[in-house]
């Protein structure tokens, strides 16, 4: 397995499911009759980022893990206030970017070094940078955004985290 | 990069941070005089898993993996009540039997097919298995655990969360 596989697939599929939570978060609001942009500001602690940015934090993720794997600068992270319908494009758009993705784009990465910005003059091997650092930050960040939907009574449950799986006959 | 690797290391590394955040959660009772235990039957929604549940989950994963990854029978999940105290005791006797686990145990895992228990006659390439059903229910439910947490005031940060990193000079 590469790292490549090891990240980018499983990132996709997972944003791929906040679309999900959203149409369900929608249709609580039509429901109960109240403007579902203010579960965007909703969180779980008040010093903590409101499901809005907790959703760009998932979007960012994929693709700044890929300029990262290649020493590319990462895109600006997007973290001024968004519509569910701005993320819900961004959300589309970013799907198709990391599909675009080739697994040989990030042939030799497992050798490479991840500046940490918030660590001047030090950094990560990268297999070390995607198990102990992305991975558990673009899942704290999604997890997080489900549990404040399922906090404000959104009918959000495992399997709309988990998504669609790859099975086969036993 | 292995299975092995893929899994084993960084569940430890999370399991390892529970203790950190038990400490601060009793910390934050005796601060505030309650008793530490009535938190692990917090939850942020009243059909959820309390906390209690959460960790005994993050516990079970590493060797239910590793079972399954061989053939194995995986072993019965504890889902009995348990204290703080019986929860730490089986984090640090789980950490040290994924301590043990050995990287050529798992070689040809790749290959195996794990068969779904709810799911009766499906079951998932081991790969599948291991980075779209195995590493996002493990997050989902520390993420969980750490949100009852940060959701009751314990003073619980993301550097609580992602613990240790392993850092090298640019």
């Amino acid at each position: 397995m590469s790292l490549y596989e090891s990240s980018f697939p499983q990132m996709a599929r997972m944003l791929g499911q906040v679309p999900t939570w959203l149409d369900k978060a929608q249709a609580h609001a039509e429901q109960k009759k109240y403007d579902p942009e203010v579960l965007l500001a909703a969180r779980l602690a008040p010093d903590q980022w409101p499901l809005g940015r907790q959703i760009q934090t998932i979007i960012s993720w994929p693709l700044r893990l890929s300029a990262l794997l290649v020493g590319a600068e990462p895109p600006a992270p997007q973290t001024a206030d968004e519509t569910i319908a701005e993320l819900r494009a961004r959300i589309g758009k970013t799907l198709e970017q990391v599909s675009a993705l080739k697994p040989e784009q990030f042939r030799g990465a497992e050798d490479r070094t991840i500046p940490l910005f918030f660590l001047p003059g030090k950094g990560m091997r990268a297999p070390d940078f995607v198990f102990q650092f992305a991975l558990p930050n673009f899942y704290f960040h999604a997890t997080t955004a489900y549990s404040i939907l399922r906090h404000n009574g959104i009918d959000v449950g495992k399997a709309d985290f988990i998504g669609p799986i790859a099975l086969r006959d036993l």
